[in-house]
């Protein structure tokens, strides 16, 4: 399985590091739109320029798309699309119907194979949250997040005009984790967390509008209990510079003819590194789309498409030998 | 879809209770190899004699089988695949692999389509071993059960000479426990946990006989710290007629080029009725069964073959704008 990674930023780095661990993946080259001379990979797999990919369109068997999702993801996914089979982990949930029409369009003009959302949430937690509401038909669910840095929130913040460096940590506010231990949930995302930013600004920036910009944000800050603080970027490197996150999806559901009993399902993640296990994750569905474009599936696909045995490099016979 | 129920005790009315909250599926019957007229069922289902189970061929979409692994399903579920698409919960981890075997062979012969080894584990807990090794490939996992009744283990107890009633208690080992906080999983299931079994026996009965054959039984409790206790058939009733279970699936694995970033992946259980909640499992994992056998699918499938898409009665466009 040939697997090249295209955009060479904290998640590239993170398939990256994935895709030294993985025997059964050849990893193919890197490509960036910054001048290849300028980075170095972490272990020795090749820069090549973005202008180049063209020309390994028959050596690369699904390209890993490492961009942001606020200006990146939604034009780039489309248009690599039309050539790759591409994995991207576009996580701006409201637009995801949206990004997935535009996704299985061009990978059916393009006879490819695509897949959309892969990470952790939306990716994993999506996962459960769908097994447990199949299985649990009666009940409720909530996703906590973090404490942890959002990438993706992060990024979108760097993009405001006047903003050099970003940083946004997503919180469960302690309330909500201490209702749902007794069983309530909040009633939305945004009554169950907070959202901390450290901000560096250039100098002479307007902060007061800088700050406007980020809270008012649609999809990612508006209606959150959201906190800006501008910080020096020595403060950043010393202070913000490791990238851990977390989260947990609770289900509680009743069974029974009267639903008399109680059952609780849980998922809970812990990540020393954000990137590195989302590239984790994005490597392990991009050999699921291998996989399935050899049995020739074509069009877009979610997590939510994908059975666990194609996730696994090992065969049928030893997963049901040691997994089930 | 038409749902049909083999075998009436604790997992068949577990299953006849999640086909009360399940508004996609039409209950056909319940079969039962006792006399239908001794029983009466929890909802309005109709029992029919096993015998009748030939007529209802065509009447019936997916038949579950509520059978016990000990001596039941390894022969009941190949010969009603040869007729039937059968979802089961054999649950005898060594032999799933051959029970794999004549249960697709049957299959195959037959053209329908089945799926062994539904639950929670085997089941729930496969799908999340296979996924978190998937993901972190470099780490550790560990599965805990309990502390909660087996089915399959009381099963097997009540199937020894002499044993009017029995139940079996799984429990994590405390010091297990603990050492796994600390990152430290056990090298076994067997040092992981112990087993607790209490037994009603016939009068006159040997007893030190049957807890011979107890704690020496193979793939059951040979080579588990096994504790025997012989009570009353009214102390059964008293104290041990509720059916809670739970367990963990943990997983702590390196990410990073010197794997020096520390992650963990937790799914955990809770269930206040392990029959009841086992049933909501198997007739998620029909439905899925069902889809997969209108496009074709033919032979015999285990839980590590199912996407999450097809388990929900939501359909693909609703996932993606819901649970992605």
């Amino acid at each position: 399985m040939n697997i090249a990674i295209y955009g060479y930023g904290n998640l590239g780095r993170g398939v990256e590091s994935a895709l030294a661990a993985a025997p059964d993946c050849r990893p193919v080259g890197i490509f960036t739109r910054r001048p290849p001379h300028t980075l170095n990979s972490l272990t020795d797999i090749p820069i090549y320029s973005a202008s180049e990919l063209e020309s390994f369109e028959r050596k690369i068997d699904v390209l890993i798309v490492c961009g942001g999702s606020a200006t990146d993801l939604p034009s780039l996914s489309p248009a690599l699309a039309r050539n790759f089979c591409i994995v991207d982990s576009f996580d701006t949930h409201a637009d995801i119907p949206r990004h997935f029409e535009n996704v299985d369009a061009a990978a059916r003009k393009g006879d490819t194979l695509c897949l959309i959302s892969a990470g952790w949430d939306p990716g994993l937690f999506s996962v459960a949250r769908t097994l447990f509401s199949a299985i649990l038909p009666s009940g409720d669910d909530f996703t906590f997040w973090g404490r942890g840095v959002s990438q993706g929130h992060s990024d979108a913040i760097r993009r405001i005009k006047g903003v050099t460096d970003a940083r946004q940590y997503t919180l469960p506010l302690e309330s909500a984790l201490a209702a749902a231990e007794q069983g309530i949930f909040p009633s939305s995302a945004k009554r169950g967390h907070r959202r901390e930013c450290y901000v560096v600004a250039e100098e002479g920036a307007d902060l007061e509008s800088i700050r406007q910009e980020i809270v008012t944000m649609p999809n990612y800050f508006s209606g959150y209990k959201t906190d800006v603080t501008f910080i020096t970027a020595e403060q950043m490197k010393a202070e913000h510079s490791s990238l851990p996150h977390g989260g947990r999806v609770i289900r509680r559901g009743g069974s029974g003819v009267g639903g008399e009993h109680f059952n609780t399902a849980l998922f809970s993640l812990s990540m020393g590194s954000n990137p590195e296990f989302t590239g984790g994750v994005l490597l392990a569905y991009a050999r699921a789309l291998y996989r399935m474009l050899r049995r020739g599936r074509r069009g877009c696909l979610t997590v939510l498409d994908i059975a666990p045995a194609d996730l696994s490099p090992l065969s049928p016979e030893e997963l049901r030998r040691i997994m089930l």
